[in-house]
């Protein structure tokens, strides 16, 4: 499918960066790998409102390096165009007016070579402030850390971006094809007799700190640290699977109003729904999902993934358990961490597309966290003590603290130092879109 | 404004119940009581989706009854209509389809004479009941408690529908007389000089039972208890007031976005929202408010109400402080309540169109819990261990577990009986048209 | 205004008016007839844009009266209430701003009894204008026609907008009870036996003069008279029938987009059409269609109305036919007046809802014109020469001369009076709830 | 396909037809220049309704052909696709499913090379059968025709099309260079004072025969040739100009309801109208336009264009004067041809974006017709004995026949051999991304 045979180098070559600078170009290049499987065409598209066009994520992330990094600490540095702040600007007030959001997809300028472009020229610049970065003050460190999460953010997003927009085309092509994905990874989706049997993981109550307690990056969601009372609690070994999906479904989950929140039902009878996004049937009942190569049988051992908080509410309600708060999931993870008996949690390695994360080193991959984003049933709200940063950064996170549930753990497409036990992921309930799943608690 | 002399009488009564049987009675006569000074053509109308006829809501509550006492545990009893549970179930999908809700206000029929003979014919049948109540088994007992309190929250409903149905009306109708409104209670609008100053109280930190712990009723979302960890904050001793919220706007507070969560900031734009609903300026400038007697001049003392969450956090934002979750809302109720300290706190008892409660001693009113409805930063969710009743009142609370806020408190609308320290309210951020304000946490 | 026992003394009496004065009166009397049957909380609804209240249209036909009339030619007139203006001025920019159209069902003030009272104060001031008519310039006269025509044209918008009202409702009431309905009209309804047979009819081709032509009134949008070439063609002898429209469906008229105008088609799927308004089928598959008393069993012989444009097309598309012009339908109306031939197509007194029009001389009724408005395949455009008057009555036909189609004939629902082998009435090509049928052409 | 130099030779290359072969090849080798000064991300986007990518112009005219030439005629003949049938049908029903039309937009496969694949395929089988046409039935001839008018039409959509598309980027790209656009064509903008003064002339009255009367293709919606009677009329010589509209502009044209049709009137006030489409002011108030460039100021002299019906009729109310018929449009034409005192009228040779017609001699550029459709104030309606065709042509035209006004003339962008006097345009009122202007008539 690929237009000028894109080599798969830059997909496959993620070194661990050993400094700052050689995780600067590692990151920026692992985007521009990302996208290089696809056409221009492909990166102009916005099928849906949450969906933003591949090229508009490259040109928004050099935005982001020339606009809190260039012009505040490199002297005399010029912008690459004077437009591309109201092109590429997403959502910071504080940096004045923009494109609307529901517009990305009609504009098929700036062009992705110009695009490439800007990438360039911000990257060169970036490289001479890199040379003297020990000589600027710490918040520029600061924000050049900040400036990797937020392109790593970005290339998670590029990820189910481009399976939605690829999904959504009549022809369903593949991002890679079957050579590609082979090639990407030998780690090979896992079969159904090495699935470990669910199981409940006891975890005492107590008073825990949860949020950043180490060294190193968070962002700002994830502080200050501070003590919660949890009750004891059991959760699943391992997250539920495309198999235990495929009997609520079988069951009539999707057509019994009991199992559901009223704001679900509502939203599954209005949107049709009767399978998680990318499930298919054919004509012989079939069971496909769309994935890296294209569409693909099923496989029922792999974490159930591409579900609404909606739909993992209604098959923990049907299964006779719940969602585990953000507190015991972190709460649990480090006490797994810790213990032999997380063994059993850590076991769940298992994976969808995972060629989209493209790791250097497939076997390291997701052993902590999970495969998927796992819902929780708490609230993205700030926790106690937070503050909104002062400036337009104030805005980055703060102001979307509501409405929207916390998600935990991480995806296949989370480039793995992205991940972090007590990252904050965040969306509104009804998105899908995202690898998001689901492990019971009760 | 009345059509036929409405008598005032039945809004003055509300005598103590003494025996379940009394208290139906009262409560029954209380609803009528809103109505009464209403006009048939006024109990049609749904300007707007959150807002029901008042026919609506008198016929419902019967339903109620109806549904679940009546055709439960009075053997032979006959519907009043075959129809009527089509037109008034609210959202029990176990008891099948219904009318759209959008789709209350196009109803003209049955007529409100109608309706209030099915109230009677409901209110007979209940009599003979609650004549045998005690040869009952205990859930019956238990279904009647559950339908007073219901028809209490609808009485909370019809005082906020009926201000907002009058208020939208170019003609600006009031809902009683000045006349009226001096006889339905003594207790005047609190004086700018009554005010207390506005002091922080403090609560210690600590390990607290939350929800539900006496004797009586309680909703089933009140429970289980369950304890939380709470650490040291001060809330305030008295709710944000029209005057402390007339500084924030002449501060420009809706027109900077720094203080705005994103979907807020969104909505005042496309709102045009410049004050708080049913807030307006004369030509000359000068605030006034619509109120039970049409238009008046603002009162800057009494709390300020009819804000969504957006602009009760915007509000906290500006003044530096935050709103209080739940937890710390009921803890530090508790703790005023033992304590002398508390006594600032209680002082609190301003009120804006107290006459809709029609309490039988206003003196008492609202001493305990304010005149208004407290915006918490707390989403409604469930507690921990909480689960669905079976049947069609699993559906009461349950379903609407999500991105909804909790209000604590209680308002001037609020039937007196009605009113408990675990009470969870809970609508959405951009709601206005309940008695909603705040008060001041940090 | 008692729902039990409503007199029907003024449905029917319509005496023949001798003068301007005593037709103001038998007109003004009429209106009020025809809401007499209601109760008062089926005025204030408005189940859809199109359809106004019931009191919306008693108070807008007398504001027409207070502001053409009475404060140009009465002197020291002081209009009846200041904010009526506001309320009750329908679509004239050059009269100022005014309720928004949609809003007019969240109305409940004025009450019934307030418009009434409104009624009766215009109806004596203009009592004392009709008396000093002589002495008035033409213009007076010419105003008060047009008055007495518009009030007639919302006579007509009050009986199909009270039918949709009531039609809505879950309990589908009837407008008059059997009784009722037995003594408005001793006309029955057509037999099936008593149907003429369909025939076409020719009409010679020739130059014609179209437009208003005798002394009288007429709307402006009749006028100028102008000539048009009419080629030779024919045209059915009566309405297309009921059980005429049923084997359209039951060939599977609404399934087969062959048949439709490709807007038509996209209206009929989006909106699952699959009969004219009003029909339906019981469980035993018998059409009813909801009339005067309520639902009743389809009366096969009756003209077929309530239905749209498109469903009319379609119909002619499917019989191999065509809809007239408006040019046609006014040539062939001149031509059968003179001819004995011209008898078939007289024969067509079928009607519905017939008491809506409470007709003095029902033997007389729509002898010449029909019981359906009949659709044509013209575009509701000005006239040749046509000039808007200057002022607000420029705004009362000419801004709506594009997109809608010209009807022609008169319904069961046109007061006598009003009825002319000119007039032009026009709808968009989706409506529906007018009384709207059609008549075959080649 | 590169940006950096696009070769205008095709754009140029317009060679006069010497045979269908090579009118085949002309035509689509003038859709193929029209795209190639794009970029492949301009080729995808859909900015409104309205408007479909170029990528889906150049594919569904290929489309066209296969389906009702190649698969009717060519034995043997392989579709290239399977799925492309379902891509790209544009509104035939009775060749089943395909993309909703709001989705075009979001495919970005097939690639644009694909799409030239695809017409590269098509053409070379073409070529086969154009070799054989003679022995072909004489449909097949005519369904050439049909596809080659069919693909004019679509260069036109291609060239107001991509108009739109850079026209909406921030960014305002131009289409051309300064120089490319110097190349294109020799022909100079209009000077103001080379334009004709505005002058009336006469038409007199009689019967007309309308509709295609000579040899060569017509589309079946300009037959029947029928006759219409004509009153003698007065139309002018030239275009409404930039400069004339400018002073509607000016003396508030946009600001007074009374000029308005009453949608017209609406939607000004919703979409905050205040200029036609692609007209701008810069900070010092001068008046811009997008052309083919990009920003340009604008020309007085040229004819307004980019206007919709409503536009064009308040114009018309504002000058006194009103909007032709579609009949005295023809009729006018026919006299004037035929007389010299039409010289006047065919002065009119004033264009704006020309070079996107691409003529061969520019000199003979819209000399007849005008370099804007013009608006008439005559619905789309079939004439009289109209029949819509047999099969899925049938929905060609037939179908749209409602709520669209008729333009009568050409554009610029309209290829000369795709202009007839008996043309009938079409569009909805309020379009205006079409080079539309007006001509005013009394």
């Amino acid at each position: 499918m690929s237009s000028s045979s894109p080599s798969l180098a830059p997909v496959l070559a993620a070194p661990a960066p050993t400094s700052l600078a050689t995780h600067y170009q590692a990151v920026r290049t692992q985007s521009v790998a990302l996208v290089q499987p696809l056409l221009p065409e492909d990166t102009v598209v916005q099928p849906t409102l949450d969906v933003s066009p591949p090229k508009w994520h490259l040109a928004h992330t050099t935005w982001f390096w020339e606009t809190f990094l260039l012009k505040n600490y490199l002297p005399g540095y010029e912008v690459f165009h004077p437009e591309y702040a109201f092109l590429f600007n997403s959502y910071y007030n504080s940096l004045g007016s923009r494109v609307n959001r529901a517009d990305r997809g009609t504009l098929s300028r700036p062009p992705l070579a110009d695009v490439y472009r800007y990438r360039t020229y911000v990257d060169e610049h970036m490289a001479t402030l890199l040379a003297r970065l020990a000589e600027l003050p710490p918040a520029a460190t600061e924000l050049l850390e900040l400036g990797l999460h937020h392109e790593q953010q970005h290339q998670e997003l590029l990820a189910t971006d481009i399976k939605y927009i690829l999904s959504t085309n009549p022809l369903a092509p593949g991002y890679l094809t079957d050579e590609q994905l082979a090639m990407s990874n030998e780690k090979s989706e896992p079969a159904a007799n090495s699935l470990p049997t669910a199981a409940w993981l006891p975890v005492p109550g107590g008073i825990y700190a949860v949020g950043h307690q180490q060294e190193g990056f968070s962002f700002d969601n994830e502080l200050p640290v501070h003590e919660v009372l949890v009750a004891p609690f059991e959760l699943q070994n391992r997250l539920v699977t495309n198999g235990d999906f495929l009997r609520f479904i079988e069951a009539g989950g999707y057509r019994q109003f009991q199992f559901w929140l009223g704001e679900g039902w509502d939203l599954v009878n209005r949107e049709s729904w009767t399978a998680p996004l990318y499930w298919s049937q054919n004509a012989d009942g079939q069971w496909l999902r769309y994935g890296p190569t294209g569409l693909a049988p099923l496989n029922l051992a792999a974490p159930v993934s591409h579900i609404s908080f909606y739909e993992a509410d209604a098959y923990a309600q049907w299964a006779g358990a719940r969602l585990p708060t953000e507190a015991e999931w972190e709460v649990a993870a480090r006490h797994f961490e810790a213990t032999p008996q997380g063994g059993n949690w850590l076991e769940t390695g298992h994976f969808d597309p995972q060629p989209l994360a493209a790791n250097a080193d497939p076997t390291q991959c997701h052993q902590l966290l999970g495969d998927c984003w796992e819902w929780t049933y708490s609230a993205y709200h700030p926790y106690p003590g937070y503050q909104r940063a002062a400036g337009a950064l104030g805005e980055y996170n703060g102001k979307f603290m509501l409405n929207q549930l916390v998600l935990r753990g991480g995806s296949c497409a989370t480039p793995e130092s992205h991940i972090r036990l007590t990252y904050r992921n965040f969306f509104h309930a009804d998105k899908r879109w995202q690898f998001t799943g689901l492990r019971l608690a009760r």
